[in-house]
């Protein structure tokens, strides 16, 4: 499944996660938001990430976007270049939670294989993973559009736009449905923590 | 210089990281740990990783070998794979400082101008780097030679090893150089921390 490079020696020297964990009060988590383009994904990341941070806990927020500025900058949008993307969030979220962060990706994330993937290299190594589908209807996205790419995509000067030309693949089973704007944001923010706390990532209430 | 995925806009949402910091008391930097490989790169970032856990600070240690069975693992030992070897993990160090972990790099990372690169793109965003190069000489590496790696080079069996028959480029300036055997793995954790100290990653002693 995972590929390895030939003629790599895994290095166990140091100190177990316990003990990183015990000696420094953290107990890590990713938190795993997919949705359209102009779902609310950000939006909710960011507060989710204000109220952890609030509470004391160090999260850490990895945005689709600004992972394509550095680390993702080289890939690019066709199939291969998304599932590439995706893989590499999944596995980099997988090293910071294990270094104790409760890390909040939002990621359009569109491929149910590659969602599936990143869980199973979280829970495989005994980190939980919350995924949060933001369920915004793709007509009510392309309305709000705050980056324009809606309508860039309309007029043919963005392809592989998901949710106009390339797809989608609801969750089947996501931990949690978020629907920005039924409840209000602090409401969403509460089931994505009570969520965590469940999994006793942040002390009970 | 920095490759950036066409028609991504960046997502600035969300806490400063001097709010974030403030919020958790924590402090982010690198320590980038060059050298041939068995030059005991690995036993210094195991032991400077487990005297800042000791501190209460939150540390984490990315070892090239084991990134080379996740997040690289797709990667060869050509040139080029060395090259995005060193750019991945720093791009990945810079996003676990930004977040406040003190990360501690233990790469090979054989080519000046890759160990420059992430040296940048830390800086230009305010990040504390600390380059200690782990000077052991090649014939002490191939003597100690844990994994048996220089032995199967010799045999021919492995090809593209650094220190073998790939070039190490030694740093010219580098932040620390430690001398494994000479002062003790103790007195070298020491130099690190006082590196960090000097930089205000962590209290004065």
């Amino acid at each position: 499944m995972r590929p390895v490079s030939e003629g790599v020696v895994w290095e166990a020297t140091g100190l177990t996660r316990e003990r990183r964990w015990a000696g420094t009060g953290l107990r890590g988590a990713t938190i795993w938001m997919t949705g359209l383009p102009a779902s609310g994904k950000s939006t909710l990341a960011a507060a989710v990430v204000e109220r952890l941070v609030e509470m004391g806990r160090p999260a850490y927020r990895l945005d689709g976007d600004n992972l394509r500025h550095g680390l993702n900058g080289d890939l690019g949008f066709d199939p291969a270049g998304r599932d590439e993307n995706v893989r590499r969030a999944g596995e980099v979220a997988r090293l910071m939670a294990d270094a104790g962060l409760i890390v909040v990706v939002s990621l359009i994330s569109p491929y149910a294989d590659a969602r599936a993937a990143a869980r199973a290299i979280h829970e495989n190594d005994g980190l939980p993973f919350v995924e949060v589908w933001v369920s915004t209807p793709v007509e009510e996205c392309e309305r709000r559009d705050p980056k324009g790419l809606y309508a860039r995509a309309r007029r043919g000067e963005l392809t592989g736009m998901t949710g106009v030309d390339d797809p989608y693949e609801p969750p089947a089973a996501p931990d949690i449905e978020v629907r920005p704007g039924r409840d209000g944001l602090a409401a969403d923010v509460d089931r994505v923590v009570a969520a965590l706390r469940e999994r006793g990532v942040v002390p009970a209430g």
